[in-house]
């Protein structure tokens, strides 16, 4: 089978073996979903080598334990646990040490056209979320997460840094709670397009009139300038997610949090299903995100493509 | 009066005149404490120019607003709010965005014969408290104030980092809620002797076997590498409370925080009263943390004292 690889240092669209795991599911994939993070490995920065890609929708060929899965549309949670250790048995293998990762940590990833998954990390996908839309479960599941760590109320100050992907999917998911969200980035064209309901796009040159009044703040431009902007606009008490992994190590004024009293929630992942449900109920303009589509065969030109400036989703057609 | 003074990058200690705010209590310091605070200040850290102090008991020698204070012994929370703002208006002067502080900000401090503060900023010293502990209550209330921001459980695994002052007093205060408190630093004398409850002290070199299993741990060492320690020792989704201002702009690995999921919680400050119920119960022995004490006129030299290495509380004393 085809498969979107990243070995020594370099990406190439390779002819490999096609999976199989007896304990695990096989999925034939339909369209997987390019993300900063495979750009990142694509960069040297995450220290992982095989294939690619962890958001996708595919459909279950095989599967012992869940036969009745087969055939069916399917999204997988990416965090594949042990399955035996207390975090894994307490339903939270997203945080099992032994872990897995779904192209990200010693599992190969989904820009193929097969992978393996348990299936307990399936969801079925609903009829009426397109193929389109089931590719952005992972990411809106991740951006739609914070509101697993932290409280937003209708009149919960929230400000987004980060007019990226990730930042646009933050703002829309809290805005479905907070009546009182604004999106800080630093392209207008990109602000203008994204204000939806009651998020407010701001210029950052203009932030500066925000600074100390922001309950909640979410950094998603994966700046040190973001996190230095993000305790501007924080108050007192206030509480800042931190949703970008930016690389290597960052300097920051360490003081200012605990002079006045800041809590930062580190936030990484989320439960799929709220998100699954979030695309089935269209509150969300995620297909608004794609950029463009490229067959898999042009793995390699689609990731450059997604390396461009202002290039926002690009997706990968495992039929085409 | 006498009063120790940062002023031009010089530490002195002056004559001055005796203060007087009509809308304040005046008091009559008998003893005050040395913080780190009033060390960095002197080291021209922290931008303040005046009386240095914030840790004190005193004598309340005249108040136009609660007379019956008058000849009671006292201590005084440092921050003075602005008292028409939303926050002091909801009983939180302690995030005044106009607060001065005692010592620290637009306000002269304790090291002196007299100062004023409002008399709603003080507390009345029940007899069980004698004066060398009540000096402690404003650290002790700093220590016992990360239990307003962070649930301790008798089976919450906890780790402090630092055996300094600070260090110690966050251990001693939260053995009084966890059962399993390691307090972490480089100094075994000083370990053992703090080992009191069910406080364990644990070498820095041997602390590697602790990684991984805490559930909150306090960086109280002020030092980059300290945080760097508390990461490795939380469980994913643990919580690090920021104790210590540490200067500069250090660097830190962010994303740690991101992909463990991490709460990190910025602590300056705690109520008085709490601290005020655990001296005069007697939980803690706060009066074996003395190193010394000095007469004020001999203030200069402790502060010299306060700053040589393995010295914990300096006390200055007024009437000697």
């Amino acid at each position: 089978m085809k498969a979107l690889r990243f070995e020594n240092n370099q990406l190439n669209l390779d002819e490999i073996e096609k999976p199989f795991r007896e304990d695990e599911a096989l999925i034939r994939v339909l369209k997987s979903g390019i993300c900063n993070t495979d750009v990142e490995i694509v960069r040297g920065y995450a220290g992982f080598e095989g294939t690619i890609g962890h958001e996708f929708i595919g459909v279950v060929e095989e599967s012992k334990d869940s036969p009745e899965l087969v055939g069916k549309r399917v999204i997988g949670e990416i965090n594949a646990g042990c399955g035996i250790c207390f975090r894994c048995k307490a339903d939270d293998s997203r945080h099992c040490e032994n872990r897995t990762v779904l192209g990200i940590i010693s599992r190969d990833g989904c820009h193929a056209e097969f992978l393996t998954l348990p299936t307990r990390n399936l969801l079925q996908v609903p009829d009426e979320v397109s193929n389109d839309q089931a590719v952005f479960a992972e990411p809106l599941a991740a951006a739609y997460g914070i509101l697993e760590q932290v409280e937003i109320l209708p009149e919960t100050k929230v400000a987004v840094i980060g007019d990226g992907k990730l930042g646009i999917l933050c703002a829309w998911s809290l805005a479905l709670k907070s009546d009182n969200l604004k999106l800080i980035g630093k392209h207008q064209n990109k602000l203008t397009t994204v204000e939806k309901g009651n998020v407010e796009g701001v210029l950052l040159e203009n932030a500066k009139k925000l600074n100390g009044q922001m309950d909640v703040v979410v950094e998603a431009s994966g700046s040190e300038s973001g996190f230095a902007t993000a305790l501007d606009l924080l108050k007192p008490r206030g509480k800042l997610v931190l949703k970008s992994t930016f690389q290597g190590k960052p300097t920051w004024e360490a003081w200012r949090v605990v002079v006045n009293e800041i809590t930062i929630v580190g936030s990484r992942c989320g439960m799929f299903s709220p998100a699954l449900d979030i695309l089935k109920a269209g509150k969300v303009d995620v297909e608004s995100l794609i950029s463009e589509e490229f067959s898999l065969s042009d793995g390699v030109k689609a990731m450059e493509k997604a390396m461009e400036k202002g290039v926002m989703k690009v997706l990968l057609n495992m039929d085409s």
